[in-house]
C-alpha cells in the first residue's frame, strides 16, 4: 500500500486531494493517507491519521518523514499577504521548514543507504514571477518575485531541484495559477475577488469588484489543482532533466470575460450582485500579476486546465456549492 | 570616512578590492577597510582592520554588522568543487551564512530605527545558469542551476533582493564571470584550465588543455572584476527596481581565440607549452557551463570588461607577473 504523506493536509487544496485519493486510490490502489496541518475542518477528509502541529516546529520534519512515506505533497505555507507583513514568520514556515524537511528526507534516504527515495511534489506558485513580464510567460522567464512569499517559494524551488539532482528524493515543484472558485468565505487575500465575485452572486450575496473588468489573469479550478499534483505526484520525472519546477497550465481570461460567463449560466440578476468599488491599493498589487502563460512543457507533459471560464464556474457549482 | 567591511577579503579578489580602495579611495576620499576570512596571505592588502574567522561561526555576522560598515562587500563562498562535494558545508557557508549575515544587518537596521542601511554588494556567479542554454543569455534567463553552488548563490540572490526591497539594507547581486587569468598555482577546478592555459606558459611551464580548442566560454579579467564590484558598491541602485541581480559582462571567445592572443603576444614558443590532453569528466562539466551573454542591462549601467582577449593577458603580465 503506498503511503502518502500531506502536509497542509487541512487545507482546501490538501482535503480535496485526500477525498480525491479517498475516492480514486493511487494507481487505482488504495493507499494509506497521513495528513499534517496546524488544524482540520470538522467532517473533513478520510485519513489514515491526522497529524496536527506547525511544520516549523523542531524534529517536526524527521518525525513525519521517520515512517518514509512513499509520496509527499508538500502544501503547507503561510500565505502571501501573512508572508508580507510577518517577516521573520514567513521565511521560517515557508523556507527554512521546506530545508528541514528536504533534510529530514536526505536523513532517511542515507540510513537507508540509498534505497529510500520518496516522490515528493511541492506546491509553488506563480507569485515566484514579478512584474515587468511579456503578455505571455514561457517556460525560460526568470523568477524575479516582488514579494516574500515569491521569494521564498523561489528558493525552495531551487532547494528541491538541487536535492533532486544529488538523488536524496525524487522532486518536484508545480507552480499554480490562482486557484478559482475558491469554496467558503471571504477571505483578504489581495486576489479574493476572482473568486468572490462568482461564489458571492451565485450565493446570492454582494460582491466586491476592486479592480477594472479590464484585468487580465490565469485560473485554474480545485479541481484542476487536484489533478495537477496526482499528475506530479505519479508521473515520470526523468524527461524533466535538471529542470525540476514547472510552470501549471490555466485559463487566461479578462474579468469581464469572467463576468459574462456568470451572465450565461446564472443571468443578470446574479451578475447584478457584483458591486464596482475601485480600490488603489489592490489595483497596484494585481498590476504586478502575471496575466498570461504559454506553459508549453507542462502541456507535453499531459498537466490539463480548463478551457473556458465557465468550466470553471460549473465545478464550482458541480463540486462545492452541491455539497456545501 | 567610509567604513568598508570585505568579507572573504582574503581571497585573491578581497585582496586586490582593497589594494584597489587603498589607492584610489572610495569616491575619491580614503575610506577604512575591515577584511574578514579564515586566512589572509602574508604581505597582503593594507587594512585598518583582519579579522580571522570563518563567517558561519555563530554570531559572525552579528560581530561583524555591529559596527554598521556602510559598505559591505560579501565574496566569502566555499567553491564549486567542494560545494558538490561537502552538502552541507556548502549550504552551511554559501546560503545560511548569507541569510545570517542580511538578519544582522536587518537587526541593526531596526535598532537604528530604520537609519542604517548598508550597501550590500553580493558576488554572485553565472554558476547560477544551467544547461540547456541559447547561444547568448539576456538579462530575462532563467536561474536553473546544475550545481549546489549555483543554488546557493541563486537562493542567496533571492534573499539579497527580498531584504532590499523591504528596505533593510540596500543589496545588489553581481553575477561574475569566470575570472582570468587568475594569478597563483594551478588548483582544481574544472574552469582552472581557462587561466592555466595562459599562465602557465607565460611561467614557461607546461600547461594541460583538457576540451577541444572550440570551446566558447566568458571571460573577465581580475581588474574588471573589481571594478564591477566598486561600481556595484557606488552607483545609486534605484534604477534596477525590485531586480537586483546583474549579469556582469565578459568577454566571450573559443579556447583557440584564447591561444591565438597568447601567441601574438607571447610568441609560438610559448604557445607550445600548451599540451592538449582531452579529459571527459571536465568536457562535461564544461558543457553545462555558459558560452556568451547580452548583459544589456549592467552594460547600460556603465559595466565595462575586457573587448578581446589579448587585453586579458596583458591586465595579467601588467598586474601579476610583474608584481610576483
Amino acid at each position: 500500500m503506498t503511503n502518502i504523506l500531506i502536509l497542509g493536509g487541512g487545507g482546501m487544496i490538501g482535503q480535496k486531494l485526500a477525498h480525491h485519493i479517498a475516492r480514486e486510490g493511487w494507481h487505482g490502489q488504495p493507499a494509506s493517507v497521513t495528513l499534517h496541518d496546524i488544524a482540520f475542518p470538522p467532517d473533513g477528509a478520510p485519513a489514515a491519521q491526522r497529524i496536527t502541529g506547525s511544520l516549523a516546529d523542531t524534529d517536526a520534519a524527521e518525525k513525519l518523514v521517520a515512517s518514509r512515506p512513499d509520496v509527499i505533497f508538500h502544501l503547507a505555507a503561510i500565505v502571501s499577504g501573512e508572508a508580507e507583513q510577518a517577516f521573520d514568520k514567513g521565511w521560517q514556515v515557508n523556507m527554512f521548514a521546506t530545508w528541514n524537511l528536504l533534510q529530514a528526507v536526505r536523513a532517511e534516504h542515507e540510513a537507508s543507504v540509498g534505497s529510500y527515495r520518496p516522490r515528493l511534489v511541492f506546491s509553488s506558485s506563480i507569485a515566484v514571477f514579478g512584474a515587468p513580464f511579456p503578455e505571455r510567460i514561457d517556460d525560460e522567464f526568470l523568477t524575479a518575485p516582488l514579494t516574500s512569499y515569491g521569494a521564498q517559494k523561489a528558493c525552495c524551488e531551487l532547494m528541491v531541484s538541487d536535492f533532486s539532482r544529488k538523488g536524496f528524493v525524487d522532486g518536484v515543484s508545480i507552480r499554480l495559477p490562482t486557484i478559482c472558485v475558491r469554496p467558503g468565505t471571504p477571505n483578504k487575500a489581495a486576489s479574493g475577488f476572482f473568486s468572490g465575485i462568482i461564489r458571492e452572486p451565485l450565493n446570492g450575496q454582494e460582491a466586491i469588484l476592486p479592480v477594472p473588468d479590464s484585468v487580465r489573469h490565469t485560473h485554474a479550478s480545485p479541481r484542476s489543482a487536484v489533478g495537477f499534483l496526482v499528475r506530479a505526484g505519479t508521473m515520470d520525472l526523468d524527461p524533466l532533466g535538471a529542470r525540476r519546477s514547472l510552470n501549471m497550465p490555466g485559463l487566461s481570461c479578462t474579468v469581464a470575460e469572467q463576468i459574462e460567463s456568470l451572465r450565461e449560466i446564472a443571468g443578470a440578476d446574479v451578475v447584478a450582485c457584483i458591486k464596482p468599488v475601485p480600490d488603489e491599493a489592490i489595483m497596484k498589487i494585481v498590476e504586478g500579476w502575471p496575466r498570461d502563460f504559454d506553459p508549453s512543457r507542462a502541456k507535453a507533459l499531459g498537466f490539463e486546465a480548463e478551457t473556458d471560464f465557465a468550466q470553471i464556474i460549473r465545478t464550482y457549482i458541480d463540486e462545492d456549492m452541491t455539497a456545501g
